[in-house]
C-alpha cells in the first residue's frame, strides 16, 4: 500500500456514494472563490506580462517578504516551494545521504516517507505517546545511534495537530526536543503546514522560534521550518514555503532550480494578493474545523465501543483511532467502504512497520450530516468485527 | 558558473539597462494577456472550488486527453508536469544512477545538465556539427561504451532548434538515431519545448513518433518525449508533460507525487481553457520569431566579423556563435555588458567543458531596435578583442 497510499486516498475521495474521513482534502466550502478570482485578476492587472513570465528561483520578493517579516527574519531565509510537499522533496534530497539515519514519528505524515525514500535514508522511530513525541525516548535513541557510530543525521516532526495522529507537542517536551537535537547534532526539520488551524488552547511556539531563540542567529538555526497555504487559503495554487538557515537555503535554490526552475510565477502573485484576507479566512477555517471536530469527537463517543481509544485534537484537520489490537484497519476498510465510510488504515503512517489496528479520520471535509452517518457506519463495522 | 548559470542568467536580464541575449526568456508582448484572463475565470467558474482544490498526480484528464489525442496514443501515456524541468528531474531520479553513462550533446540544454547531476551520471558526449548529433560518431560510441563494459544508459537529445545551437536533426539522423539506440538497448529521452515554433523548412517527425513505428506499440517504445506550454503558451504557469510508456509513466506517476503531489490544479485548467487559441497563439509566436531570427542573422553578416560562425535556425528562439579560438566568450562578456549587450557564454552548456570561444544569443525577446543595436555592439566587443 505505501507507495502509493496518498494516490489511491485521493481516488477513493472522488466516489461520490463513499462519505470519506479518508482524505486530508481542505474543505472546498471554505475556499475564498471570489477573492480567488478577484486575486488573479489583480495580479494579472498589477504585473501584466510579468506574471506569465519565468521568475527568479528563489521566489516573488514581496510574498518573501511577507513570510520573513511573519518570522521576523530576513526575507533571504525564505525560499518559496511548490508545495510543501517539494520542500520535504529538496530537503531530502540535500539533507539525506543513502543509509543517514533519519528520525520520523511513529506515525508520521506518509508523503514525508514518500519524499525522503528515494535517497535511501535507515529510518529510526521516535516512539509517541498522546503528547506526541517521547522526548525521554529520543534521548537514549540519540545516545545509542552516537554510541554505535551511526549519529542522526536528520529528525522530522509535525508539533502542532500532528497528521495523522492529530497530536500537538508541550511547550515542555519542544524545548527538550530543540535543545536535544542541537546537543547532538541533528538537523531538526519542523513540518507545519497546520499550525494557524489552532482551534482550542494556546499557541505554542514553533521549533524554529525555539531554534532562532537558542542560537540566536538565524543563520545558525538547526531547526528548518516548512510551511504552506494549502490549508489556509487553498491547496490547488501549490504555494508553500521553507524557512532555513543561509547555508541551506542557498542549496535550495540550486536544488529547486533543477527541480522546477520556480514556482509558478502567477500562483505566487494571486497569494501575495490574497494576504489581506487571510486572517479572516483562518478565522473563517478554524471555526469550522473546530466544529466538525467536536462533532465527530461527540459521534465517536456515541457510535464507537469503548475500546476505541482516540485523540481529541487542539486543531488542525485529523483524529487518530486505536482499536483493540485483534482488529486490522485494513481487514475492516472493505466492509466499511460497503456500508460508505472510508478511513485510511493506519500502517503505512509508520515508517517500520506496524499500527495494523489504528486509522486516521479527518473531519475538515465533511459536514455534519456526513460526519453523524459516516460515524455511525463506521461504528457498525467496528462493533460488528469486534462480536466476530 | 555552472551551478547557477541560468540563475545569474535571469538576473541579468533583469536590468533594465542592458540588451539581453541571454535569457531564454519567451516574448512577453506576444503573450495572450486578456485570453489568460478570461481562462482563469472560466476555469474558476467552470469547476469551482475543484479549481483550487488538490488533484490527481497523473494530471487534469481532459488536458492529458488532449495532449494525447494530438501524439495518437491513449491518455495513461501522458503525465503531466510543473515545467518540463520536472519532468527532466524525475526522469533523472527514476532512470539515472550514480555512474550510469548518459549520453548528451555537446553542446546541450544546460538545465538537464542541471537536473540530471544530482543522480551522478557519468556524462558522455556526442559530437555535433551544423546538422546536430552525428550518428556515425554516436554509432561508435555506442560500440566502446558497450566492449567497455559500460553500456549507455540514456541519451538526452533536443531534435528541433536546439537550445543552445538552434540547430536542427535531419529526417535521416533521426531514424538512424532511433535505431542505433533502440539496437544497442539505450532509453531515448527527446526533449521538445521548440517544435512548435518552426518558422522555416518541413516539420519533421518526433523521435516518439518515429520510436512509435518502429516499436509498433506505446508501450515498448523506448523513446521519451519531453514538451510544454512555456514557449507555445507562457512559461509562468509551468505546465509541460511527459510521453512514454506505461511501466516509466507509472513509476513517474510515484516519483511526481514525492516530488510536489501534483501539478497547480488552476493552471492545468487554464491551459485547458485556452486551447482552442493555441494554433492562432503558435502562429502569431513563429512569425515574431522567424522575423526576430531573420533580423539577428542579417545583423551578424553586418557586424560580426567574417570568422564568426553562426546558426541559422529553422525555429525556436536560439542561435549559436562560434569565434576564432583565440577569443574567451567569458572573458568577453563583462566588456559586452559594458556596451550594455549580454549573451550566455558557450562553456556551460557542455557537460565535459570546452566550447570556450562559443556563444548563445536569443533573438525570441528583443524587438528589431535592440536587435540592431545590441548585434552592433556585439560586433565592437568581438572586433575589439579581435584587433587587441
Amino acid at each position: 500500500m505505501q507507495s502509493s497510499a496518498i494516490r489511491e486516498i485521493l481516488k477513493i475521495t472522488q466516489r461520490p456514494d463513499v462519505i470519506s474521513f479518508a482524505g486530508g482534502l481542505p474543505a472546498p466550502d471554505l475556499f475564498p472563490m471570489e477573492d480567488v478570482r478577484r486575486a488573479a485578476d489583480a495580479a494579472l492587472t498589477r504585473y501584466g506580462a510579468a506574471a506569465l513570465q519565468y521568475s527568479t528561483t528563489e521566489g516573488h520578493p514581496p510574498l518573501r517578504e511577507w513570510i520573513a517579516a511573519q518570522a521576523g527574519i530576513p526575507a533571504g531565509n525564505v525560499q518559496i516551494v511548490t508545495g510543501s510537499q517539494q520542500g520535504l522533496d529538496l530537503l531530502g534530497k540535500l539533507l539525506i545521504g543513502e543509509g543517514d539515519v533519519v528520525l520520523v514519528e511513529a506515525p508520521t505524515y506518509l508523503g514525508a516517507l514518500q519524499s525522503f525514500q528515494p535517497y535511501l535514508p535507515q529510518y529510526v522511530e521516535m516512539p509517541t505517546d498522546g503528547g506526541g513525541i517521547d522526548v525521554e525516548a529520543l534521548e537514549g535513541i540519540l545516545k545509542a545511534q552516537q554510541a554505535a557510530g551511526r549519529p542522526a543525521r536528520l529528525l522530522y516532526a509535525i508539533p502542532n495537530f500532528q497528521n495523522p495522529t492529530g497530536r500537538t507537542l508541550s511547550l515542555e517536551r519542544r524545548e527538550r526536543l530543540v535543545e536535544l537535537t542541537a546537543e547532538y547534532g541533528v538537523l531538526l526539520l519542523e513540518d507545519d503546514p497546520y499550525g494557524q488551524l489552532r482551534f482550542t488552547g494556546e499557541a505554542l511556539p514553533s521549533l524554529y522560534e525555539l531554534g532562532l531563540r537558542r542560537s540566536g542567529d538565524v543563520d545558525r538555526n538547526h531547526v528548518i521550518y516548512s510551511s504552506s497555504f494549502s490549508k489556509t487559503l487553498v491547496p490547488g495554487l501549490r504555494d508553500a514555503w521553507v524557512q532555513a538557515a543561509a547555508p541551506i537555503i542557498s542549496k535550495l535554490i540550486q536544488a529547486k532550480q533543477g527541480a522546477d526552475l520556480h514556482t509558478p510565477t502567477l500562483n505566487q502573485m494571486i497569494v501575495t494578493e490574497l494576504l489581506p484576507i487571510l486572517p479572516a479566512q483562518i478565522e473563517r477555517v478554524r471555526a469550522a474545523y473546530g466544529e466538525r471536530a467536536r462533532l465527530m469527537v461527540t459521534a465517536i463517543r456515541e457510535h464507537l465501543p469503548p475500546e476505541a481509544e482516540f485523540t481529541e485534537p487542539q486543531g488542525g484537520m485529523f483524529l487518530w483511532i486505536t482499536l483493540p489490537e485483534r482488529l486490522d484497519t485494513e481487514a475492516l476498510l472493505p466492509g466499511a467502504v460497503e456500508r460508505r465510510v472510508a478511513y485510511v488504515p493506519g500502517r503505512p503512517f509508520f515508517a517500520l512497520g506496524g499500527g495494523h489496528s489504528t486509522m486516521r479520520l479527518s473531519y475538515s471535509n465533511a459536514s455534519p450530516a456526513q460526519i453523524a452517518a459516516g460515524m455511525a457506519a463506521l461504528g457498525e463495522t467496528v462493533r460488528g468485527a469486534l462480536e466476530e
